[in-house]
């Protein structure tokens, strides 16, 4: 029988689909492991097959999945030159999901579990990424599908969600209030709300952990870099390695660096503060839309869980991760969002205050691809166009190719 | 010592990777396999060093890559309802490249070529999806990389290549004569122009055909349905077949069905008038902008193989693919470009007449994200909108979820 667990009080918790946060502290839950002594089977081809015995699922029902997962984990030379960095530094790609982003693993074991319960109508809260993984998975499964929108949302992202079919209802009004009103109505109409921390998200995201322990050759990363919004990602990693750690494949946690954006960094506020509680950014600024959570709901279990693995909260301006962002393009060719930018601008920033550390390698977790939102390149300057006619090609090339 | 060879022909070629074309007919040159008995390595976890041995390539540096291939064959089971089919329906989905279109597995294999002959600048003449994966694996190995664009191409096109870094240069001018000259300039000042027909580009997309194979449990694909631009991918789709073929591991090719969109079908138009020769569009219209090649290198050489191997030529309206598009998002959650859903329009559309044939089962190629253009998904009426306020979200969703 699955039992659920706050990370954050040390307590079982009884399992409300509809209500997943501690009634003490209201952390998110998690699903408390079950069993140990646990196999993979690589073999496979689905990431959902080779990790089941790690999730909290009795069957699987491969046909709902559109074949997430298995991403790249790619040495960035270039960077570790410019950096001139003692030490490898990976890129897990989240980008190459199949609507995008790290958010599909998360919703594919929404979807079995909602299989698995009967459900048959779901939702979630975004303006982003998890709308349209939710929409595109809700799409495959045949569900009926409720995708609650921010009124300002833009026209690219309600149109690439709308694409799938799903409900799309754009809501005025206070956003947190939404998120709980959410849970609140969904329990009432009969629709399960898998929003950001969702503990059967969380599940999804463990097997990005795995991977990364498998591609370094079973070895735990020494530092990982991980956007931060409502925190729900990081934890579901931290998930992972516990569950490695567990079955005594790995002897410590790697150390986690999470990264907001200044203009909404409302963990980092706590953290560099000593803080146990979060206090709402009232007006968020940042390019980084991905990350921009003024209020999220697993922020105090991340300052918690940070502070217990000898981890650490930064946050970098919009000018350093959009710089990060160019970077990461011209000299990786991986064009990311501004949120997974983040990871290398904090990574640098990181690298510049503790140059005593030497850390065997870091990995960056890049979690959506660049392409939902061009507004931070149209801000660029750095582009290099020029228009020249058929007959000027030759001089145009001579010039530039010196 | 590696051989060139035209299919269309059959004439063994100099080699001029500044000329890959044949000297009597002009169709694109491709590579002759080495030898037989050729091993695969499934084990390895990236794609070029599984299929190495099917390469023209006598080493990998494997950094060079940005993780391309192994995507995920995707059963289409409520398109399979839908179209009351007596056979299942698969879908390659070539949309979780790393710049999210099939064209990363040719310029991956254009890399490795470029750092053995030791070449610093490459190039390539595209609007769209060669053009970011060409800026990106440029970028990646350091390469100098040159970008040919057409002088209408769109902002959000030019900005999504331009953030690699590349050099993007706007040519006013016929697109035609832009192809030839860039061929030309590039002998002269020493750029590797790795166009769509380039002969390591095909022996990328061989690869699809290998994992299709294998994805299908060691068996060659009845059915493939094919979107067709330049020509250039399914060529290289059949010379992945070939060499399964003369290893001895399949008894038959595929029946290949090539899709064009109906405002740019220049082969399509010599398919049904069994002429040998293509002629070229006028002005194209269509909105499916990756296939709207008015005039294609390999345009001859495709009618020549499909005849020879039991395939066909058909083309679809905007007003099919559209319709396709929509279906592929909101029934299998896979979210493609317009020049994609040509293959699920043409599966209908063929279905309807050939209704006594029965294939064991037909298999899509998606060759590329409906992300970087929205602008057909803006002319949707189907989309389900509506604004609410907090407060009027209970009843909203009450009513919705009936």
């Amino acid at each position: 029988m699955e039992k659920w667990y706050c990370l954050h009080c040390h307590r079982f918790q009884e399992l409300d689909i509809h209500s997943p946060f501690c009634h003490l502290c209201e952390s998110p839950l998690v699903i408390w492991p079950q069993k140990k002594g646990r196999s993979f089977h690589l073999d496979r081809p689905s990431s959902l097959e080779k990790f089941k015995a790690f999730l909290p699922l009795n069957r699987l029902e491969t046909k709902l999945s559109l074949g997430e997962g298995n991403t790249p984990l790619l040495r960035l030379y270039h960077i570790e030159k410019r950096l001139r960095s003692s030490f490898p530094i990976y890129a897990k790609n989240e980008m190459v999901n199949p609507t995008h982003s790290f958010k599909d693993r998360g919703t594919t074991v929404v979807i079995q579990k909602a299989l698995a319960l009967k459900i048959k109508k779901i939702g979630t809260v975004s303006t982003g990424n998890m709308a349209a993984s939710t929409a595109a998975y809700g799409a495959k499964a045949g569900l009926k599908t409720f995708i609650l929108l921010k009124e300002d949302a833009s026209l690219e992202k309600t149109l690439s969600t709308g694409i799938y079919g799903a409900n799309l209802i754009r809501v005025k009004g206070d956003y947190g209030e939404l998120f709980k009103e959410s849970y609140r109505i969904g329990k009432r109409v009969g629709i399960y709300f898998a929003n950001s921390c969702d503990p059967y998200r969380l599940e999804g995201y463990k097997i990005t952990s795995f991977e990364i322990y498998f591609q370094l050759g079973e070895r735990v990363p020494d530092y990982l870099f991980v956007p931060v919004s409502s925190g729900g990602h990081l934890v579901g990693l931290i998930l992972g390695f516990l569950d490695l750690f567990r079955e005594g494949l790995i002897k410590r946690l790697p150390h986690f660096i999470g990264l907001q954006a200044k203009g909404c960094s409302p963990i980092v506020q706590s953290w560099k503060k000593n803080l146990k509680e979060i206090v709402p950014i009232k007006v968020p600024q940042t390019i980084a839309h991905a990350i921009s959570n003024p209020s999220p709901p697993a922020g105090k279990l991340v300052l918690k869980l940070l502070r217990e693995t000898g981890g650490e909260m930064l946050a970098v301006t919009d000018e350093e991760l959009m710089r990060a962002q160019g970077e990461l393009a011209s000299l990786e060719g991986l064009f990311c969002d501004p949120a997974s930018a983040t990871t290398l601008a904090g990574l640098k920033k990181w690298y510049r205050l503790n140059r005593q550390i030497k850390p065997r390698e870091a990995v960056l977790v890049l979690t959506g691809t660049g392409l939902k939102d061009l507004s931070p390149v149209k801000e660029r300057e750095k582009i290099s166009l020029i228009s020249v006619s058929l007959s000027g090609l030759e001089e145009a090339l001579t010039s530039l190719a010196i």
